[in-house]
């Protein structure tokens, strides 16, 4: 019985990675650091005895992950990501676009974009091209002609994926973010546009869901490069 | 005491064109045949000994338009637009461009732009230039610069009138239509995005309401070129 | 100027293959069999001086598909996916998987499966598989593991892709369906389970949009062997 | 008239127990620590003389039970459950399985269970089995074949009581938690899930609703053993 | 493999008797005739050589039913319930009370009761008792202090089973319907009140799912008597 | 030039005793204590010289109402009913009753009761009445039949209006509280179960505003015995 | 046993009357001519022998109608109102006056007129006075000062109510209607106006519930000039 | 590249004023004091070479502004707009009326009229004009009539723009705000019913857009005198 399992707060699924291809990531929030920490310990070892692939967790706040990395030194922060890795892979493979509408969007994105990267994912990031002003959008249109995979993330009006996919042969996962006011609803009238797309090869993703963009997008470019 | 008020159906607001400058529109829905010939009559009849300007009802099907037509032959109609209306202004003036997303937004579309010419307008159609396929839009820029209001058609995800606000000074008038299927919800998808959009100078009427964004553009044209 | 902007319905994507590695497809809903007819005829003249790829129509209804196929002999059509197509792709490529959760559902994988199969990809269906008979689904898991893109199709509590999900490492596309009664409002009730799915790797299409699904699908099959 | 009664916030009902079989139970939310007190003094009072059932309090917060514990010594506080307490009977009847998705889940699980104790059951804990880990799921079963009287807790996508429903010939209370975000909806997304299961035997409380669900778990258990 | 399984629309579980204590259900809805009927010719040879227990279809319209019947004689169509069944078991056991607000709960609470029927309870009818009159309900007090499960339907203001479940230590179950006009929103009005009845021992089931709370009632009911 | 309309935050209604037959009440929210006070002068100044009606503001918190005491001693506060007032009529006429479900709906109970009161309305509180412990409520019957209007207040399920409306004559306002978690939805379902009630005589004002239905109730009454 | 209990669709409530001061009115949506007949007879029959009030029927169609008037000759039905009553009361007392926003509300507000007339009420309609209009509804002011209770009908934004209460001392009973298109939801937009008014002495009933607003004017009309 | 790309927090749309005919505008939401101080920088830079018109951010909060006019001294802040500016054009032209319903919707108009007079408008103010004191706004009824576009600003039933609308011929550019409580919904109620309005020649933005509806008018406004 694992240390988690003796304290009773977590029951780890030990054959996600032969089943999954991925060690399980943890979702910080909701979890305080000491219980972070120990389900980071246990997933460690079982890793190091194995294929080495990074352990992170998500949704992990400044002060949490000060508490960490004081526990366990080894560990990194992202804060704009806000995630805690023990390392990334050394060279990123084939290429994963993560593009977001405007400034508020950044740490959804980034958390995408990190996430893909700790997935063995090459990385291109394309900040800041909302559709009301197209033409630094297509300014970038070879980015999304080389990319295996998209993730456009867009609060408000969501519009991007849909610019987006129309620009490109690739897969593109759209991230709607809970940014905006009144009538945006915390997110519900992007999720709804990009639900909506009329481009083809786009499929959606929860409000605020970096994470799960970042390693479907990393699922599909591993594949891709295989 | 009028033909409608003795018959209990209608109170009609004869002070209309005084305070607003435009008589009053009849709404064709939930009105018989008989009740829109009378309307017609009283409004045509106040009309023609004042500035002349057209009477039409909106949201007339075809077999309503068809026994109104019988009734009243100096009548025409238009099917897409299901509009019925005694004449058109002679020439129009300015310029309201009119676009839409898809073949699917057409009546709507229509029914504004019609509407628009109804009240003197000159009006541009740009139609099925979705922002999927944003270069088909982008190849109608000039027409966007060169309005004086422009009103922006979409179901689905409603992105069209982001990105036209981002184009143009012209105001924008969005309207949601409630093409789609799944989770377009009638429109609301659409509806939300527009409310939500990042553009400036982008304002929004009720879902498939052609009817009040060309009346809007034509109020703004009319001021504009005056 | 081409027969259907002549007409005025349409403004087809001539860049699209190039933009998008694939022609336009044709939504057949709120199309007439005419117009449907003269947008196939135009696409299937551009696609024969081209790649010669399959040209389809989805959404068509018995009633329109006998009109077209009246006009046009040559085309197929597929009751269930309510798809009309020019031809199949020689032999299918990779794998993707295409399940479904009850009887109900059929409709909309079908759809999901035949767009995967125009579009290049060998098919598995794993049809009336719902989690309340765990085992039925488990007896398949082989399938999950061979696959290179699963589309998993659910109505109701939507549960599927969650279960799916947690027994591959190959990226699944969720579709909600409308299937269900009461308190599933019309396929809210899935597509909400869907977007909170505890599963890696798991994203989602707009309610009863299988052939978002099966493209996507294929896009990343095709990617994956290629 | 009682003191609860003189200072007018409560207006007990001692009929209860004679009607109910069980006396009423404290919704500590929106009383005041010295308010709950007077409560209990009074149920305390009146069941001393009767069956002598334990007297409790749910939704009291940590806080709220130190000035209780330190007005009433006797009592006891359970800090994951928050149910304040005078005693459990010596030894339970029957099963009462409890089980759920994810650690965020707990506080939920354990009113249900802690409550179900109360109320004379055996309890049985099975926690941290969500759907996409179905093997930890499956490893319980002959918990499930047990048991009078299933509690499945989850949030998200809600799809354990479903799952768990297909296993075993017991009735299954299902209960929806706000652990999620985005379009979880705070409980919503899990809720309809449970609502709409395709299993049969399973019904459904409010959100977080864990002595709800442990109340109604605890009624079947006992006549099941009467 | 079976006709059902050939044919392709069913992959009936056989093993649902054995897990759960009862054979499969025939959901009707969407399904066709021939359909149900070869599902009823399979789960009846299944149960003939096993525990004969009643093998039944819910949700079936007249029309089907009258081919239903057609092809297998043997069966019987009760029109308010909208059930087919092969036989009912010979003499009914404990009891099961099944209360309605008004005339037009009447098919939800009959599809309630002959559920529980079918599933060997001895069921009391309590109809026409909504809480405007709550003396009538009142004189049914006794039913509901002997009953081992109540089934407890309504529409509009959903106030049936708070009511109840304040009268009884039965476990109630409550059923919203879709019964009302307006802000009943298709049965959602009493789906929210009766999640947050104020009666302990209330658990509920989606809207006019007369189906799942007779087979939860008759589950208590059995276990209650066994 | 007012003291209000100088410093421009309002601009009173002077003629409004003279158009409803009462002189404007404040709302306290959303206004600073030196706001208030401003207005309360104005208010009793233009009183003073008329009927020499109470004035009196709603939604006053603590803080506020110490600051308005400290700087008009004259007024008095409740602070249950949040209300800070000039004077009670002298004498109450006819009769009001207010009846609440729960001790958490006290606040808006008390909003009603005391608005009713400063009306000139005699009033009698029936607190604590839900409608699971129904016999509590038939206590009180005969308050019921007395009263020229009803005041009933209840979160949750909201049932006592469709209770208390069949048991009188006198018309019932319904408050729906936002009392209650999870799906209450903030006082949601409440307030859709009372515009569902089947009993006749009911009518409902917003969430929480229990000012509103004293108000209506006053009004009422005041007519009911002038 | 009475006819309608022995064929078991309804149990009438006896003693409403004595408790509500009006016999039961019978609910004509969702029951049969034959039903509807029955009712009536022995609703007649019981008030033959008591205080001689009308019986009525609402929510009847002209098709229902017909058939009923055919059994019972002494039937009257009002198309407009859709009700079937067997007497006017010979003159009304005091004053209801029933005003509406457009055309399309007319069979809401008829419905709630002819209520008041057949429960007493002198009643005064003032109809198609919409706020875009307001000069027309000024004209009328007179009305809404003799009344002693207003019912004010409305559909899409639902405004009528907020300025007739700002006009008048009488209660206002507010009506929303399913009048409108779009983001009017059936009805919603008006409901929640009138639920916000920032008028005092405005209660709501359901969308479309023209019965009960007549209902509960007439109540406060009684009593009023009594 | 410029500083903010450097930092990249941003990318600046330079082509703006070329397209748009002015400068963007920084949302201050969500950016820090010294993010907008650097993009204050750059915006000016540009503009002093161009057409120098006013540039300026919305939505800044009193602790923010203070950093923002350290840094930079030659600001201005509004504290009800919540606007930080350069400048304000030397004299305003044409005439955009900006109206709202009552006290607590100052602020939202407030950034509708200090937004047009930064964009060169003159602008009448008309606040605490709601419906229910319908002579106070009628009052005001030349105004309305003078101006060449007009902001109305309501919250709860949001009434105000469907009276206005009726006054005059100029647009009204409607502003729904989150004032309210309960069935207000943060804005909904009035977002709705001013989509819903019957008045000709109204468009909305969305909740608390002040902004916007400001930027409207003044583009509008310009136009229409230049």
């Amino acid at each position: 019985m694992s240390e988690t399992e003796k304290k009773g707060f977590a029951c780890l699924d030990r054959q996600r990675t032969e089943r999954c291809g991925w060690p399980e990531v943890i979702y910080g929030e909701g979890k305080t650091a000491p219980q972070i920490a120990a389900i980071f310990r246990e997933l460690l070892a079982a890793e190091r005895g194995g294929a080495g692939l990074p352990i992170y967790a998500t949704r992990v706040d400044a002060a949490k992950a000060e508490s960490l990395l004081a526990e366990i030194p080894a560990l990194h922060y992202d804060e704009t990501a806000r995630i805690v890795y023990d390392h990334k892979p050394a060279e990123g493979k084939g290429l994963v676009a993560v593009c977001c509408a405007g400034t508020s969007d950044l740490p959804v994105a980034e958390e995408a974009a990190l996430t893909a990267e700790l997935m063995g994912a090459c990385v291109c990031r394309v900040f800041d091209v909302g559709v009301t002003g197209i033409h630094r959008l297509l300014a970038k249109e070879d980015v999304f002609h080389k990319a295996k995979a998209i993730v456009a993330v867009a609060g408000m009006e969501g519009a991007l994926p849909s610019v987006v996919g129309g620009l490109t042969a690739a897969p593109v996962i759209a991230v709607p973010t809970s940014v905006g006011y009144g009538a945006s609803f915390g997110g519900i009238s992007a999720l709804l546009a990009m639900l909506n797309s009329c481009a083809c090869g786009v499929s959606v993703v929860n409000i605020d869901n970096g994470f799960g963009a970042g390693y479907m997008a990393a699922v599909i470019n591993a594949q891709s490069v295989a």
